[in-house]
């Protein structure tokens, strides 16, 4: 029997038994955000849980991609299962051939122990913040132990989005005015590790430096775990270990503590939230091309009506 | 009479009469986003509309601001009244005096022709894309000509932020690869006029000819607007002017074909879409925290129902 003509359920079935064509088909079901995709997301719900996501993220150009493919090979050296799920639009990952040579991706290209997975940062129904969660819990599913989610650390929904890894690695670079901006985009309250990634530059100090004192002025010294600052060299894979072991130790605190999962929880509350939200958002649209209300707007382009008085007449059918 | 104690109606007058500290009060009212900030923004949208925004946008480091320093030079030689919104984590502008050197901004700090406002990325009620066509109207509403907005060109949000200017403008860089990561970040599809910033390194006519290429290849080739494409350098402010006349001839092109009204009109029908939008999702909230759902919500967080069926029995309801 040909894929295309297998049901969701015997796809879904198909990607827990390694089938990685049938994986990358129930993603892109998943992606259409419709009637189909939300049956494809039950399955997954029942059976996910026991992955880890791990967040990299960083401006542009921090060297995220180099970072997660040295990642990659040392914990392939491991025999461990990973996934990548690449939704930075400047990341070759997302790109495919015309930077990948750069980042000698091709190693992990032809391992079946790697799925690398891009999404587009645009187009979806719903949106990153509701396709995101679904497509890691998807990875998650089929027994994937590790899920690296590669995020450009800019951007109001992308920060988000980083932040809601179980453990979040920010990369920063050497030298004066990265963490300022790194600080500025809101990565600061969201790493849990913090890297300087291509190390073998000058500034490491003083990034170093800059970071402690970032955390010394925030709340967030004052937490239980203090997030540790690692130097790599992503070309090299030079202190990757090392970032890897904080990455264990941070996951080993908040799993003992209880934070893990309470994390979980509130990601979880958010995400039905979010759901919630966008029917309540299908039914405002329902009513919003009904005739009764196309009045309305045609008072608001006419600046006859403001747009806030416009919207407690069109939301007063469902109590908004 | 302080400024504490006037009330917003007052303060909005000031703002109009040309009061700085005034303007800079009702925009800090406006996003609050709460009742006052609803009265300011009736205000505001009254009077709105003779103003014209131009978006300057692309990936940090791509010379944003240092361009916009420089067409600030420009447009004041010419006496015109101009406003800068920015709402770009990695600018200058809203960074203050750390980068603010950088830039020679400091030159129009004192100039009452030019009012600066940066936004934050984060932190808004209603986020970003609420809160900027509220900020840009009340610049317009007070007597504004032209609203320059510098938005990062990375992200959901931002880059459609970005897209909704009257004129937007994409800076890229000279070199390999920099066009290729503006198409995946969505920036082709908003461009109005494309700039090659940093035109005294090599790279130019490779980055023109991928630009013309990638263009060639979409739809927006045989639209009747074929963006143009000027080399800058922004350091010295070369090239701004040619940037600025096509930046006029965009205009007036859209303003006699009758896209602009369009344009504007599907703005407002979105904005419109996003405030209903957002009001459901306070709605949704209200939903969430009832008593009577607190079961549902732990049935999902122990994995026992999905988040949809959950969504299902909450929304019943309200119909959605």
């Amino acid at each position: 029997m040909s894929r295309r003509t297998l049901s969701p359920e015997q796809l879904f079935t198909a990607a827990c038994d390694g089938d990685r064509a049938a994986l990358a088909r129930v993603l892109s079901l998943l992606e259409r955000g419709d009637a189909v995709a939300r049956e494809v997301g039950r399955l997954a719900y029942k059976r996910s849980g026991s992955g880890y996501t791990v967040g990299i993220t960083g401006a542009p150009g921090a060297g995220k991609s180099t970072l997660t493919s040295s990642l990659i090979t040392h914990l392939r050296k491991q025999d461990l299962e990973i996934a990548v799920l690449a939704i930075d639009p400047s990341s070759p990952f997302t790109g495919g051939a015309i930077l990948g040579d750069r980042v000698r991706m091709q190693d992990h290209a032809t391992d079946p122990g790697v799925f690398i997975r891009s999404m587009a940062t645009r187009g979806h129904l719903g949106g990153l913040s509701l396709s995101t969660p679904e497509a890691i819990r998807m990875l998650d599913a089929v027994g994937r132990q590790w899920i690296l989610v590669e995020t450009v650390g800019v951007g109001q929904v992308e920060v988000e989005i980083a932040g809601k890894a179980d453990t979040t690695v920010v990369v920063l670079n050497p030298g004066w005015g990265d963490s300022v901006q790194a600080n500025k985009a809101g990565l600061m309250e969201i790493a849990d590790v913090f890297v300087i990634n291509k190390a073998d530059r000058k500034g490491v100090q003083e990034t170093q430096r800059d970071i402690e004192q970032m955390l010394e002025l925030s709340d967030l010294a004052h937490e239980a775990w203090h997030p540790p600052i690692v130097a790599t060299i992503g070309n090299t894979g030079e202190g990757v270990p090392e970032m890897w072991d904080a990455v264990l130790e941070h996951r080993a605190t908040i799993e003992s503590s209880g934070v893990l999962k309470s994390r979980r929880e509130f990601r979880l509350r958010a995400e039905l939230r979010e759901i919630v939200a966008r029917r309540l958002e299908l039914k405002a649209r329902e009513i919003l091309s009904g005739d009764h209300w196309d009045g309305l707007q045609e008072q608001v382009l006419n600046h006859l009506l403001d747009p806030w008085s416009a919207a407690d007449e069109m939301l007063r059918g469902v109590g908004a």
